[in-house]
């Protein structure tokens, strides 16, 4: 079986870079002055013990993020980013992640490192069995777990090209074995260039520190590894589970899992169950936290693993697998303790390495980030550009505690700025966002079945549901969203229902429209077309209309739709209902955009500090949008008599707008509390005559104060059955209604059963 | 009060022809030779004693039709038609209606009238005691009844504008009750128009007949009339509530209803009731049959009896009422037995009459038919313009019993033209007109709440249902159908539940999709825009590619939607599926457009033979469409070694269409037989796992013969929210399936219980 020959087969091509990929990443919670947190791992997260995104490891503090398995490396990141978001969002805002593998100093006494408090009582007795053996310092060190896995079409296809194995699964697990052996030979490299443990803190070590920094402590002996007696042969699958079983026999090991190796063959729940079906991906676990990257590990190591693992399937290895590994740690152990600053004792061999993996890149034509060779180059000339290079020689005119310090500052702060986004998800809507931040944060999983569609598929536990938008759900009936996406039904059935809503017709022609003049002339009215939402084509004649406006009104309105309604015009306060499950949740006034002046700034100065909030932006990627000064804005201020340059008085509101909409730079005021309860029964039971479980409903109200029992105290203009929620979340004035967690635990009740 | 000055006021005028209406029509039924029906109510009108639509009255053989309650004109006669066409078919091929408001030849025997065989041993016993009041014979006469009411904003303004009645209500019963004086002092003139019941056929008087015909048999002292000795004051609604009841109470009545006026003041469900609630509308009851209208009723007519109504408010009334009735009673009478072909005696009244009205058009501005006063005037100078007139004239050559069994006929014919359409709607969807043919069948009110958007209200007793597009319900849930809107997400979802899709990806920009040519190049695939439907921008390699036709086939998708799909290529035949609850109800095969030679005709000539089906049309509104010979067929003919002029040999096919939408001319032949069920299980299944109710899913079968077990069996292709239902309800071959009725059952599971 010539591999290198099999690698470059045109079948084989195409799938080389398809893979499937995970990354769990520890880290100690501390204070924001970069002390060892006391508190408990953070309430808001729910679910302890099964999290599938944010668990403990060994310690309390000691946080564990976990992504899905992805198929590309950009969503692995974007999952691993968006984990850390909530992560932190989390813990609240007195507490960060450390960003060193090193933990920071520890309490003096050991006994004080607080093992992690599981409900399940195995989990804490696995803890302390481990505290007992390597003494809790040990298991405070916090690493990078890169999980890896080729994909089908490529094992499928090198399958194909041999006929030596006969069994595919066999077959599968011999190129594992052959790549976990190489990487076990070869990680030294890993060591040289990411490398990230030079020294450790206060109380690390009971008896002194190491006299110099080196590579990575935590790759090395003194980190965290098993005794010299527990030594496992990978020859072959079954060689590899016996011996591990002999040495949890032998007592060397209280599991299985304690088998503390690079790089881990994984399939199956334990170990035993690889002899049955095989290796089916492998886990690399001496990645030291890279401390210059907000999530421990940046995307060009990713690639740089990816392409690492590749060659090492690709090359050749020595017929003596045990030895080959053995040289393997030799060489590891020797990076591993080598100065950060002095170049690698094998910078021949490494400089050798890295030109055969740029010439198997051309010769298999890999799409690899162009910077990747250079940089890995650079760091073989400078070892100050190594990681452990780089926090060793910064930490010199400080210490590397204070380093860390500021580090975590930073990637705390991040977390902080726009607390409404999901790093990773930004380019999604903002209300999935937030259901998404609230869905991880519950543990439930999350996968985009269409990132664009705004598709999601939630998880917990064998309980799955869909989620479009952030509110199109499984709980609402198809025809009722029909219903409240046509508002001429829509007011049918609320008609029908002894609802008021405005009385009007629906046309289809100028001319029918032109020939009922006589039916809405002398009243209050408004002409509208049926179905476009933005505003556009819509005449309000507050006191009627002559017949000349009313024409040009229904031209108007024809331009935008094949229909036009014209409608009686009610007078009063539009409010938002946000109605959920037969609940009102959320009620909120829309105020067209403004300023207030205070008799110094000119109104484009009040609208460029007004703009400022980082809650303002563009294109919904914000919970406001900022005020724009265009043509409309400034039509109407000449209306009302103002330039973009006039200064109004202090305290006086100059709007810039005509209509509320919150995509135009409106205001939204959330004003839940102050609406009485009539008028959100109302909201309630028009929801329920739609048939609807999920709808923002539009009411007119005369006069708040006044019952909703009166005759005309309310009118309803319209229901959305995809309601805005963001808008209810980050208010710009008012409480915020997390109204994406109702969503949460009304399609997953059993959340709040526990 | 001045009604005619207030009329005429601008505040009322806008209002003056808004109005509800209502028609109920009877018939009696007869067989194909014009002989009365022998048969009982038609076993397909499932629900008997309550249907909203298709009663029995007095015998058996006598339909009633009822239009529901619309608010124009157009609608009540969309309604009509309607309900026509589904009494017809509903009686099957050996039936039709009488469309004479006199009776076919009756039976010698009295008693072998069959009196409805109602369920309800009331209305048995009703009709019983009618019988021996009036004998059945004269219980056979049919007529149109034709319930009227003004706009409640009419009478709203009317009340405005005076203050003489400061109750609403009383005004409002005051309105009907002058309105209700006039008509019984003026019907004369609608009897003179529109009697149309000249003689009477064999058996029906029991002692020879009328020597002369005359213009109404109904309308005079020989119709349907009660004992001299009922007379009711209709000088205020007491008045006349304990007159009727006295009339009971003396035992002249058996019931209130049984007060055959020409008019009926309504409201309530009992007479006793108008003094609570008042009087709410009319119902004109002296209207024959048109028998030149296949409804029994013509839209002019109605024009004229709603402008007639407006009219009788308009005129001045004599303050002795009682005497003002009895005047009425008196010209009726002797209008009615007028010649049909002399001029009435009132003609200088007439004439005053129509010219009055016709000012009064011109004063309200009235929108009214320009040909009314025309034919009005016709009428007047040439009484055999007049229906009775007509009718006389045309029975001189035969019988009148013939010339109504020949009308009968063309009405028959007429709506058995095209089974598949519901006259009145046939502006609307197939599936539509199909499901609203069943549910009026099925005793389901029918309500459109928008037509050009196919929404309807489905009401029967208590439940609700509403549904759009034939088949878009409250079953499905939203997420469902959004998800089979999203081709991707469908395949994820069915790829996770472990059914086969073809393999692919989504590709958003061009040099994204070029990049992955390797992936796809070697085996059979398609390229397709993901969202359109209509077989656009698709390219299949059945054999792979070579760059630049893969090139050349994204580019072409690229132009259709902003994202693409490339997937396998999936060999075999494909079926739709249409799956309901859980069970397969029909699988359709489709056949590309195509001709099959005869060895002597050229293909254009084929072309147009196989047009000639009345199945085939245009734009969907017939269940095929017909075969275009544009520029597509050609090209594909040109591909064949063939051109239009061609004259391909006996027994083959010509394929004009590559793809194989019924849209485009293609050929629907039902399988559902053939299809074995373990394809028939994973339709179902499949359907189940994207939590849909209602969908039409797309399978490749490479051999339907084979077990869909066997290894790649099978592919789905697509799952649809919206499936076509009329080409499985009409296929070009095959069995129908009347998905539309399984539809409403499945929605209205309760009319399977009785």
């Amino acid at each position: 079986m010539d591999m290198k020959k099999m690698l470059v087969n045109d079948r084989v091509k195409p799938y080389l870079l398809k893979a499937r990929y995970g990354i769990e990443k520890e880290g100690q919670r501390v204070d924001l002055s970069g002390n060892l947190a006391k508190t408990d791992h953070p309430k808001s997260i729910s679910i302890r013990d099964e999290h599938p995104y944010i668990q403990r490891d060994f310690s309390e503090t000691q946080m564990e993020l976990i992504t899905p398995v992805t198929e590309t490396l950009e969503e692995l990141f974007n999952y691993l980013a968006a984990i850390h978001d909530v992560a932190y969002r989390s813990m609240g805002d007195n507490e960060m992640l450390w960003p060193l593998s090193m933990p920071p100093q520890l309490p003096e006494k050991e006994e004080d490192i607080v093992i992690a408090k599981f409900k399940s009582v195995e989990n804490v007795l696995y803890r302390q069995s481990l505290s007992n053996s390597y003494g809790r310092r040990k298991q405070m060190i916090s690493g990078v777990h890169f999980n890896f896995e080729f994909s089908d079409e490529l094992i499928q296809s090198l399958f194909n090209l041999q006929s030596e194995i006969k069994d595919y699964q066999h077959f599968k697990t011999e190129i594992y074995l052959k790549v976990t052996r190489n990487y076990l030979r070869y990680r030294w490299l890993v060591t040289y260039f990411y490398g990230a443990s030079p020294s450790s803190e206060k109380n690390f070590f009971e008896e002194g520190s190491l006299n110099e920094p080196v590579r990575s402590i935590r790759s090395s002996k003194y980190g965290y590894t098993n005794s010299d007696d527990v030594r496992v042969s990978y020859s072959s699958i079954r060689n590899y589970i016996s011996d591990l079983s002999l040495m949890v026999k032998r007592g060397l090991l209280i599991e299985e899992k304690e088998f503390y190796s690079a790089i881990r063959l994984r399939g199956g729940h334990q170990v035993s169950d690889l002899e049955e079906h095989g290796v089916s991906y492998v886990e690399l676990r001496n990645i030291d936290l890279n401390p210059f990257e907000t999530y421990g590990i940046s995307y060009e190591q990713a690639e740089f693993l990816h392409l690492f693992l590749i060659y090492l399937l690709w090359k050749d290895e020595d017929n003596h697998c045990d030895e080959w590994v053995e040289m393997g740690d030799f060489y590891n152990d020797a990076v591993a303790l080598e100065h950060p600053l002095e170049p690698t004792q094998f910078a021949v061999e490494a400089h050798h390495m890295v030109d055969e993996m740029e010439q198997l890149v051309k010769t298999l034509d890999l799409t690899i980030s162009d910077s990747l060779f250079v940089n890995l180059r650079e760091m073989l000339r400078d070892p100050s550009k190594t990681l452990a290079g780089r926090l060793c020689k910064e930490s010199e005119e400080s210490s590397q505690a204070h380093v860390a310090t500021c580090i975590a500052k930073e990637n705390y702060k991040k977390s902080w700025e726009k607390p409404y986004q999901l790093t990773g998800f930004t380019d999604m809507e903002l209300s999935t966002q937030i259901l998404m931040f609230d869905a991880i944060q519950q543990g439930i999983r999350v996968e985009i079945l269409d990132r664009q569609d705004q598709f999601l598929k939630l998880q917990l536990k064998d309980h799955i549901e869909y989620v479009k938008n952030g509110n199109m759900t499984s709980k609402d009936t198809y025809v009722s969203t029909l219903i409240m996406e046509n508002k001429t039904v829509t007011k049918k059935i609320l008609q029908q229902h002894g609802f008021r809503v405005p009385i009007g017709e629906e046309f289809h022609t100028i001319e029918q429209a032109l020939r009922s003049y006589d039916l809405f002339s002398a009243k209050p009215f408004v002409v509208k077309p049926k179905t476009t939402n933005y505003g556009l084509g819509i005449s309000i004649f507050k006191e009627g209309a002559n017949y000349e406006d009313y024409q040009k009104a229904i031209i108007l309105a024809f331009k935008e739709d094949s229909s036009v309604l014209i409608e009686e015009f009610l007078n009063g306060t539009e409010y938002r209902f946000f109605v959920l499950d037969d609940k009102v949740y959320a009620v909120l006034l829309r105020i067209p955009a403004n300023v207030k002046g205070d008799g110094k700034h000119t109104i484009e100065e009040l609208v460029t500090q007004k703009n400022r909030d980082s809650l303002r932006g563009r294109d919904h990627r914000t919970p406001l949008e900022s005020i724009q000064l265009g043509e409309l804005e400034n039509l109407m201020l000449k209306g009302q008599g103002y330039r973009m340059d006039s200064i109004p008085k202090a305290g006086e509101i100059i709007y810039l707008r005509e209509n509320s909409n919150i995509s135009t730079g409106g205001d939204s005021i959330d004003v839940t509390d102050e609406i009485p309860d009539d008028y959100k029964k109302i909201a309630v039971d028009a929801v329920a005559a739609l048939g609807a479980k999920i709808s923002g409903i539009d009411l007119i109200i005369a006069n708040k104060e006044a019952p909703a029992a009166n005759k005309d105290a309310y009118g309803i203009i319209e229901a959305n059955f995809n309601p805005s929620m963001y808008m209810h979340i980050y208010p710009y004035k008012g409480k915020s209604r997390r109204l994406t967690m109702h969503i949460i635990h009304y399609l997953f009740p059993e959340l709040l059963q526990n």
